[in-house]
């Protein structure tokens, strides 16, 4: 009972998560902000790097330091899926890792494929890292005729005419769309209603997929490089 | 007085932003954390857009539907560069456009080399977008004797010998680092002793550069991987 009460309250913590209710006090679905979830890839980079380093437990004060963010942000976002730290006794690192993984999807391969096999598609291609987290870039698409049969890193360049019969075949998770953003639009229509369920998006264009099932993240290399101008001015300040 | 007072609390908004103080009460410095800088580059794409659809004003529940961030978070990080709304009106959109351009030092040109021609590097140099924001591409750097005197949008690809030459004959603000990781360290190293003030880091490895006057931005391409994986995994069970 007092459980409920408690979750009857609208709960308002830092960037905006909140719970929903059912008329009654019966939790909808725990909404967590997407500003929640940029942070914890980063929680789990961090803590992939110290068990490279052999640390086996942190206290929440060192992860802190190591996160530039503070120990009570920590706890809130982690309190987001359940909390897994002792009081007193800091987070096992390892623990918190596969925790962290999981809730992050990463228990399974993601198979992707790139549409647009330019420089940006072939460059994504070349990235080793993403298969340490089980995203497996298995095809690249294109229109250029002069790539047809070509591979990177093994990886072959099919021609876009192939996309339908491949989509049929293989099971694909998610499309990175590194092609002009003229065609974007419609390839990544097209791709929803292959049944893609996903869409990395590098178009740089706000793809327009309103009634379309599908998962689409934007990478905008722009906002990386205004934090850089933001920390070159203030450094040159101070 | 009653400012002063105001300023000897020591705030702790979200994000760990905090004011620090001599003793006394003089404000030192206004520390504002990364987090809070993450978000400003999209304050500042999402005014933009409204700029493009004719929007003169905008009230901060509207804008923080748009941004998907509560209008609380919205004051609290314009607060920190001294708030720019009016109660009751909104924000003039031009204005907190142009005024959040300046807190990202958008105001001058940045004059960018890029080192590592390969598909990464010249995949930076197609993208036209950085301009519209004052990055300007002037050079590209490699080893490879087969890039030598080839350009990429009319930027021209250059030796990496010629490298020390050019940063002392142009200004250059800020380093994009495309090249494998394991010369990064020693690049980052060389490039913070010609007095290159700012480093963006695709090298997807921790420089090392504890003694230099140097600003590093790193670009970790999986972590927005692994938000759209969570995203993914979230959509299936709901």
């Amino acid at each position: 009972m007092r459980h409920g009460r408690r979750l009857q309250k609208k709960i308002r913590a830092v960037d905006s998560e909140w719970i929903r209710f059912k008329p009654g006090g019966v939790p909808l679905e725990k909404e967590i902000s997407q500003a929640v979830i940029r942070r914890i890839p980063r929680y789990y980079r961090c803590l992939g790097e110290l068990i490279d380093e052999g640390m086996e437990r942190i206290s929440s004060k060192d992860l802190s330091r190591r996160m530039s963010v503070t120990a009570s942000q920590i706890r809130q976002d982690l309190n987001n899926f359940g909390g897994f730290g002792q009081q007193g006794y800091g987070y096992n690192v390892k623990y918190l890792y596969e925790e962290i993984g999981k809730i992050l999807g990463l228990g399974e391969t993601h198979n992707i494929i790139i549409v647009g096999a330019g420089n940006l598609g072939q460059a994504l291609a070349n990235y080793v890292e993403f298969e340490k987290f089980g995203f497996k870039i298995i095809a690249l698409f294109d229109i250029n005729p002069e790539l047809k049969g070509q591979t990177v890193r093994g990886i072959g360049i099919h021609m876009l005419e192939e996309l339908d019969a491949f989509c049929k075949k293989e099971r694909v998770n998610i499309a990175a769309l590194t092609m002009p953003k003229t065609k974007a639009d419609t390839i990544a229509n097209h791709l929803a209603d292959l049944g893609i369920p996903a869409i990395w998006n590098f178009a740089n264009v706000d793809l327009k997929l309103a009634d379309k099932q599908v998962v689409v993240e934007n990478v905008h290399l722009s906002d990386s490089l205004m934090q850089l101008s933001y920390n070159l001015v203030k450094h040159k300040q101070s």
